[in-house]
């Protein structure tokens, strides 16, 4: 059988051990040829292919990124763009394609698996906010590196009293955030799910570096928004896609505090930094049993499926389940971290 | 309300996120007073205790050990302790207890329950075998830990034509060999729960040195037996508790395989190393929620339960359903791990 | 006798190791009182000060930052400081002064030193450009924390085919960029002692870019400059102290490269995250090194002189040949980084 | 010009950084061709060479190990091995060999070069013994690593009342023990440079667990011998190369402290993990600086020298200066870490 294989949307750690997974227990259980294409979907439409062997995943388990390369671009969204996938699947005679992505090249899956092609997708993004899985591959690192930056500039804030903004990733839901903000320690997290007062910022600020503190830390998502309503001497990008830009949101809380209550307010914006480098044990592990779940789902004939952690346990979702929904932060963990602020 | 708070067994890294997670809740939600016994239920037994503030649980939300120390001690299990423990807890008006530990902790925790002290327990153990949750407060650092060493080791064994064994924690279940073992891309993996085949072993690495690699690593829990009717020329104990010395079985499987296949073998027993140190923030966030928990829990009258990882939520278990059962490693992940060797 | 010790300027990790260093010693070794001033030479001049004693030091090894707090305060430029401070330290009855600092600190020390009084320095700045040492406290780990994030930048720059400019510190001395960018393989490292031409730079990447690689990193020194005479579309600031602002020559560089060449181009800036966190093992050591040192040779009644590392020795070297001089990237470093691009 | 590359001894951090600048410079600034030849001596003897281009070293800057391999042969230690080395020297017309390694490899290469071989080394032990240079490839890793599991044990040791002994590589001189020691803030740090008396550690110990703390932790070298005239119950094997067993010296301290003192006593022996994983940004500069250096001084004509560090500068040294000397480390840095215990 030749399965085709791709990584699609912004690399994450841990997609190369998915792509260890699938072509290791693809070629030893089954005897499959793997052939991965390049660039997520633009591979795909390109025709830029070739057989992934035992070679090619020497050593890239503890590698970040992705060994096939990544874009984000969306068939589905472009002319001629999906008959051009089939087009190639076609021609290289693909039974099954094994797509590794987000939100949106799960998006481009599922059309394409309406179009009859056997689907596995395989969840990623350091956000988190796939539907249908506990967890999806990036995420653990993402929240590691953010902490251990929230770890270094603990020290430096308490060093010279200081408000300290980290802006960390999170478009639509604030799982960064609420994690690394719970595991840094952080005097605040402002996530997209519970719009801020901030009002009540500058109160508790006040409040805190009058009563006892002599610094603070906000742990911010990059599309956390103001509360309706909210007087703001800074406009604040609201979280339509596309008007989200990195920074902009930590500039202008650091403005916004600076102006109200007088305090030196730093920003961090995380950035590029959270997508990198050596994956995390969980996201090794997760890319690991994802990818041997996915090709074992493949060979047994199932489509149009994600594989998903549910527990202790790997199982199999219908991609039409997790289409087009966000998992949001349950409001346990945004009230722990509010408990230990 | 008066609420006790031990931490008992080995000491792993997370403990003090819970410590402070119960503090911070327990005065800041409820106004209770949280009292700290030194030494686990040694501390209990003789009355030694503080009245934990604020104060105590600074700056201690990524240092790794227990702020309260802690000791292998079982009340139960020794003349009078458990009348001991009843009589400090009447004299420090204790209206519950809060017991973090493993196996022999929780065991001892649903005794005293019984003798009708309200109990909420949270479980930890770096070898993550406590039935009921998903996860156990350490053992992610743990496996961070091992997964770093055999990254080191990986290097160093490719550079010269080695087998190394790397041993690591795990008496009853392989959870850290497993999951470690998978992350660092070992060609083999050996748990309690699959007693090993030293045969097969032999002809494994005869084969793989013979054919392409030129370096193998074995990764096997201390608690890793031989398949009955092996015959090993080295003996290995066998997996009864107390029986289990660290390094014992990395020694005795390096001699044996030295002596069947020539290679030249070397053994790294972790050791100590995997119970210290700055917890991941997923043990952190871990112990902040379990804390959390168990803390409500407690003011809400519950008893005789144990806090537990359930996918994304945390949940209640009763401590009956956990006491004397271990949580082995699933098939799946044994099965991936023998896939991706 | 009573000794005072302060720290002053930006914080680094590894004061905390020379704050220990300086009480371990002062009172092992010859019984003084250690007298630490809070936040710099502000504590100094009002009088905020507390005996240190082996209480305040426990566990503080590992600890970023500075128990101590500082100031970016430097009495002899205020009306009325040096005066200040010789009052307090009259009235404390301190026989010497220990300061720990970067340039302005330094300069201050060698100002109080002149009114007479008995000064040990040691030297401390993340950006390692204090002459007359080969290294300052807390630049090894700045230097690792830049070459970490220079490798996570690795992994997703070679995924998506961009162009990524690192911006780290380095107002007058580009090295913690030229180390990093050795360390981190950049294909470009920009800093203030070689003003960079932006048309070579567009000359470089477009011929990078068409020939073989599909990512660049460039690491730039917050304090690089373009060349006289070079024509940038966007202003970049010129090298005097306090014009240059953290972000500004990254975001510039990204705008004028993007202009240029079309390719994709994004811009982490390092920030805070680059002086905090746990010491390395190298600036503990130094801390601890210079510490010991400093408390000998004020006890053996040195005065206005600076622990120096020379080589594998720690010596001391007169403030006065130290003072309103920068050491810069020696010619050698250089041109490894240009050799290995 | 063709130049010949080889890696000999135990593999450390930092090699490839080495390897990579070699062939970089050699390339890039003069069109040599880089021959390197695989497993140390052994694989000049045996012919077994590859010319290395820039592919070999893509993205090795940050890989543990050496891509080269290596072996522990001396040539001018067996038969004929030294005409093999030059038969293969000559017949690959090689011009100028660079050797990277420790005492044993260093010394082969002054045998070749006595042979009329241009020859130009660069030394590498994490033992940083070799004379002449303030540092070698391969040491400030093997220090990370070693400081990184002393801060683990601290926080495991401080929970249960315990003495730990940590033992960590240092046959000949203490470097590795004394620098962790001083970085993990170790109570005890035993070294070969200064034979250990183990009365006196008993009555520190004693002093130290009766007076105050409730744990100490002991870094010992695996080439700590006691001093003569000490009585040991447990036999200690004196430092004659070859002799020194990891873990032995540990084990028998463990057992003399626990029958002394009743202490609980626990030993972690690092053993392999020192030599692996990713180099630090010190490591990795110090090869990318000798890479260059070597090549340099190779293709200048230079023959018989070393690259050395001395201070910030990179010098060469002529290797009959350094062979058969040991470099031991400075009694300044012993009385460090004596007086911060």
């Amino acid at each position: 059988m030749r399965v085709g294989l791709l990584t699609g949307g912004g690399d994450v750690p841990g997609l190369n051990a998915a792509i260890r997974a699938v072509v290791k227990r693809g070629e030893g259980e089954y005897g499959h040829t793997i052939i991965g294409f390049r660039n997520g979907w633009r591979g795909v439409v390109d025709g830029f292919s070739l057989p992934l062997t035992r070679q090619h995943i020497r050593n890239q388990l503890a590698v970040g990124g992705t060994l096939l390369g990544t874009a984000r671009y969306h068939p589905h969204a472009s002319d001629g763009g999906l008959d051009a996938v089939l087009s190639t699947l076609e021609s290289e005679r693909i039974e099954a394609l094994i797509c590794i992505g987000g939100d949106g090249t799960l998006h481009a899956a599922s059309k394409v698996a309406e179009a009859g092609v056997r689907i596995v997708a395989i969840p990623k993004t350091i956000d988190n906010d796939v539907w249908g899985t506990d967890q999806s591959i990036g995420f653990d690192t993402a929240v590691t590196i953010a902490t251990e930056a929230i770890d270094r500039i603990h020290t430096t804030a308490e060093s010279h009293n200081r408000v300290m903004i980290v802006e960390v990733m999170g478009r639509h839901a604030g799982w960064i955030a609420a994690t690394s903000g719970i595991a840094g320690g952080a005097e605040l997290v402002l996530v997209p799910e519970a719009p801020f007062d901030i009002d009540k910022i500058e109160r508790f600020l006040k409040h805190r570096h009058r009563a006892h503190a002599s610094f603070s830390i906000i742990v911010v998502a990059e599309g956390a928004v103001p509360a309706e309503g909210t007087s703001m001497h800074y406009e604040t990008p609201v979280g339509k896609f596309g008007d989200i830009v990195a920074g902009a949101i930590g500039e202008r809380l650091k403005a916004e505090i600076e102006r109200r209550t007088g305090f030196d307010t730093r920003v961090v914006v995380l950035g590029h930094v959270q997508r990198g480098g050596i994956p995390t044990p969980v996201d090794r592990i997760l890319g690991s049993r994802f990818g041997v779940a996915a090709i074992d789902a493949a060979s047994g004939g199932q489509s149009d499926v994600m594989t998903a952690l549910r527990g202790e346990r790997v199982e199999m979702v219908p991609l039409s389940e997790v289409a087009g929904k966000v998992k949001y932060v349950p409001d346990e963990l945004l009230s722990v971290a509010r408990a230990l602020a």
